[in-house]
């Protein structure tokens, strides 16, 4: 286990080194007690957890893909949040034993991510565990000028989402059933990306309620509907859903509305805004689309049409 | 397992709005994807791990204990880098079944903690788990004047250290032994104490070397020797080892310079600084005492009494 320990320490180093701009966020690097990094005017923090056949698995993921998944997830929730990544910090269970390759590759994995949306590698610790464990915290500088709620959805607001839902459910169907079509669905599962691109349009039109979608449209809408004391209506046009996931439902006779309403993993932003300003910001953001609309509270937060798929839950 | 995760939801929003001056730091509290806090001008960040059989186990320790002690340990580290702790943030590994009146205790232990150095729960995440891990990201403001290294130690410098050594060391052993005798031992490695009142004084006089003993003397001597490439000779006096430490070691025929050396978890602070330096710094610390000399590096970087213990590891 020591030499493990070594080896990790040694590749959380270069994982840092190896980020371009490092020099600009961090003035005192990983390796003292703690890490000193340059002064943020408006410090948005978010963490996450990854663990062995709960939130990814061996059996169908790499430890590159597996590492460079946790961070893209992981920065997602400082996008939802309109905060520019500034450093990660990274804690590792590591079981025993664990090759020199799988911790690599693991870092290569987490390096690229963080490459990706030009973040640092800020430290991180290392223990033992049963299974492999990443559990990470993104410190990201936010926006001065709006820090975006759950709880700002308001009765007569349309309900919309930046991008296509649905698609990383059937991905990890997919990878479960051993079928190698549609590539672009285990993609979607494989490599989820943050969608600070559409943040910053929604920022710039002063989006104020966002949320991004981890747990599925009906799992976040229901975040939103009870943070913000709404009833949400779902409502997915399939004309919106995806050609590759709407072929994958026809493979096993599924309904695509369900898929996109219960899959989660989608890492898609979801937005509340009424109808003028959604005309006005769908210019600049042409892949948004209507999924809903929030009522006044009806004594029931989600209306959703009737669904054979229960809602997406990590492991299950 | 759901209904696990929705108290332990209830209690992290009660623990973090049971902190005083939590308003001051927190600009948006947990609950959204993300947490804003004030601006910081000298970010301070240090994260830390505690899996259960490996840092505690609750064959000797209280939920609440457990709780209280995890985030003494990480605070810890902030008060080595003379930065006052702002926020903490929990990661949490459960197992299930986990109770409700675990969990309770185990928050009630993690507020007490933050409340002891006024520090706010920021938020943290909570994941099924084999067995209880907590994750701790700790947040602090560091000093605007100097940010202290473990590289800074100089050849002709003094090694000296804030309080008694291997007190923790002897409160596990008697812990496993069964031993109700010298209690304070025990109570030294379940309540720790991070040296914030011991870090001022040391920024005031500016030292610029500073590291705290979690590995025990040895090991963390090691870091700093490593580090500074220095060679650093260890010598303890016996009149600076705890009284009942010494009567613990007389009883079970131990040398009490050993556990001094060896043993971990003491969370003293160890700093290096001229004889000059600590003569008119001792005045504002009488508890600190040398425990060591730098010296240019020999080739080998700690010199030390030979010893029949090994040096601390967690979970050995």
């Amino acid at each position: 286990m020591k030499d493990e320990f070594k080896l990790i320490r040694k590749l959380l180093a270069s994982a840092s080194r190896s980020i371009e701009g490092g020099g600009d966020f961090i003035k005192v690097p990983p390796g003292d007690d703690a890490c000193l990094l340059s002064g943020l005017r408006n410090p948005v923090i978010t963490t996450d957890t990854h663990r062995e056949n709960i939130h990814f698995s061996f059996d169908w993921q790499t430890p590159e893909e597996i590492g460079r998944k946790a961070v893209s997830v992981t920065l997602s929730d400082l996008a939802a949040s309109y905060a520019k990544p500034v450093s990660l910090f990274v804690n590792l269970g590591i079981p025993s034993p664990f090759s020199e390759k799988t911790a690599e590759e693991l870092y290569k994995g987490i390096g690229r991510g963080l490459a990706e949306y030009n973040c640092t590698l800020g430290g991180g610790n290392i223990s033992g565990s049963d299974l492999l464990s990443l559990d990470l915290f993104a410190i990201g500088e936010g926006s001065a000028d709006l820090f975006p709620l759950r709880s700002e959805a308001k009765p007569g607001d349309g309900l919309y989402c930046t991008g296509p839902l649905g698609m990383a459910r059937a991905g990890i169907d997919l990878l479960k059933k051993k079928d190698t079509e549609f590539q672009s669905l285990v993609n979607s599962f494989k490599f989820p990306k943050p969608r600070f691109d559409a943040a910053k349009v929604l920022l710039n039109h002063g989006i104020r309620c966002v949320i991004d979608i981890s747990d599925g449209l009906k799992g976040d809408a229901m975040h939103l509907a009870e943070a913000s004391n709404v009833t949400i209506e779902l409502s997915i046009d399939r004309r919106n859903i995806d050609h590759d996931l709407t072929a994958f439902c026809e493979k096993y006779r599924l309904k695509p509305e369900d898929m996109a309403i219960a899959g989660g993993e989608d890492y898609e932003l979801l937005f509340s805004c009424s109808q003028d300003v959604y005309g006005k910001l769908k210019k600049d953001l042409p892949d948004a689309y209507p999924v809903g609309q929030c009522l006044m509270f009806t004594g029931k937060h989600i209306l959703a049409p009737s669904s054979e798929l229960s809602s997406f839950q990590h492991g299950r």
